[in-house]
């Protein structure tokens, strides 16, 4: 299976811890070998590094764990290929514009049939299941709301509800942003942990690496993380139910 | 002004000599310090680097120049900003999909009166009235061809059409790719060179570096490199005339 990592902050953080144990679980401590991926909000620009490689050999992913890039809103993901083969263009997350604004998704799961579905504004590029189930999710966002809707709680119940369909073709663990929100869909296996005031010290499961938030934060930080499984031993990280969502904004829930 | 550079080759092919020149333009032999951006094909999928600072001090664009990364096509910009704040949505190139393949585009110059044209499917994120340009141009494109043409020459011919249109709005140097066909169209000011065997040795002449083709290619290799300006001082590049679009497949020209 693939894996899924998530950040949402009301400050611009780095994910280097997270993203380093992230990394030993592609072709390291996990089997996520055949590609890694990594978008990091900046404003609405993004930047974003990815490789059809293993995450722990890349030079890609080496840089991304030396320069603290600080983003709020951070979508990663690694890859354990079943359906598309191993490219570039198969990796995660996938952007798409949509209202002026770049979404950034990434799943976990493979969809039955979702190939039959048919498309109107967006097609994939690469031959996932995952690339093409991003698709249809905007083109149904884009045919119910041809503008924004007022309130982005109208638009994630709206946005869960389409999620609910697409669990019932197989497994959907999906993470979505727009830059600002960051949703997190539930089919079978996701959890978080919102870090904040007063910070402690946290070590990884994957790699010998422990940091103090402490000296790493302001009292008034909030950094919620996002993982398929928990990244650190010795916290108490949330799971989520089958058909939960979550959005976070500026590292807090927000209620849908 | 902006400064672009694009290349086309007929194997993958890596740029860093080129982008090593473009780089000192960015901040240190040129006054392009606003931004940079690169993007490199492999496949039908995209890997590119941006930042909104010179890209003479980026570390990111130092990486990019130990890197060698090969790739068939890459369209790369420094940005000296008129129209758009310095940020990371305002950094050239810009990328957006069309049946099923990403389309990257890049621009040198000012368009006076662009917004006002109306826009369909594609929105700019940022504010330049470069990427407001490149969403106008899609959008014509995807008007007049819901459907890919079957002969890539009736596409490119009505692509400069549409260039020509953008012209008479002020200035309109651009690279344009969807990874396979490089289009280049020249306002005011742009040149290309073509290498191929016998390859020979060329100095830049932003930086104190020389490279022996020679030595890094096989006799069957082409690659053309389009630029704003000259990178190299110790050969001849064909300078483009107002009006003028090029496309570039694996390294030669295509007839239009």
């Amino acid at each position: 299976m693939c894996e899924l990592l998530g950040m949402s902050a009301n400050t611009p953080t780095d994910i280097i811890f997270s993203f380093t144990g992230l990394m030993q679980r592609s072709g390291k401590t996990g089997p996520n070998r055949d590609g890694w991926g990594i978008a990091f909000y900046d404003g609405k620009g993004i930047r974003d590094f990815r490789d059809p490689d293993p995450g722990c050999t890349s030079e890609i992913a080496e840089l991304v764990q030396k320069y603290p890039i600080k983003s709020e809103t951070v979508i990663s993901h690694i890859r354990q290929a079943n359906a598309g083969r191993v490219c570039l263009e198969n990796t995660h997350p996938f952007t798409r514009e949509l209202w002026g604004r770049y979404w950034t998704f990434a799943h976990n799961g493979q969809l039955q049939g979702i190939k039959s579905r048919p498309l109107e504004f967006y097609q994939p590029v690469g031959t996932t299941d995952s690339e093409y189930a991003f698709c249809w999710l905007l083109d149904q966002i884009r045919a119910k709301y041809p503008k924004p809707p007022k309130r982005r709680e109208t638009l994630w119940r709206y946005i869960r509800k389409v999620c609910n369909e697409l669990r019932e073709m197989g497994v959907y663990n999906m993470l979505l942003s727009d830059g600002r929100d960051l949703g997190c869909y539930c089919s079978t296996k996701l959890c978080w942990i919102t870090r904040k005031a007063p910070f402690t010290t946290a070590s990884l499961k994957d790699a010998d690496v422990t940091v103090d938030f402490h000296q790493e934060t302001t009292p008034d930080d909030i950094v919620t993380v996002i993982a398929t499984q928990p990244l650190t031993d010795n916290e108490t990280w949330l799971t989520m139910n089958a058909g939960e969502m979550q959005v976070f904004y500026k590292g807090e829930t927000l209620a849908l």
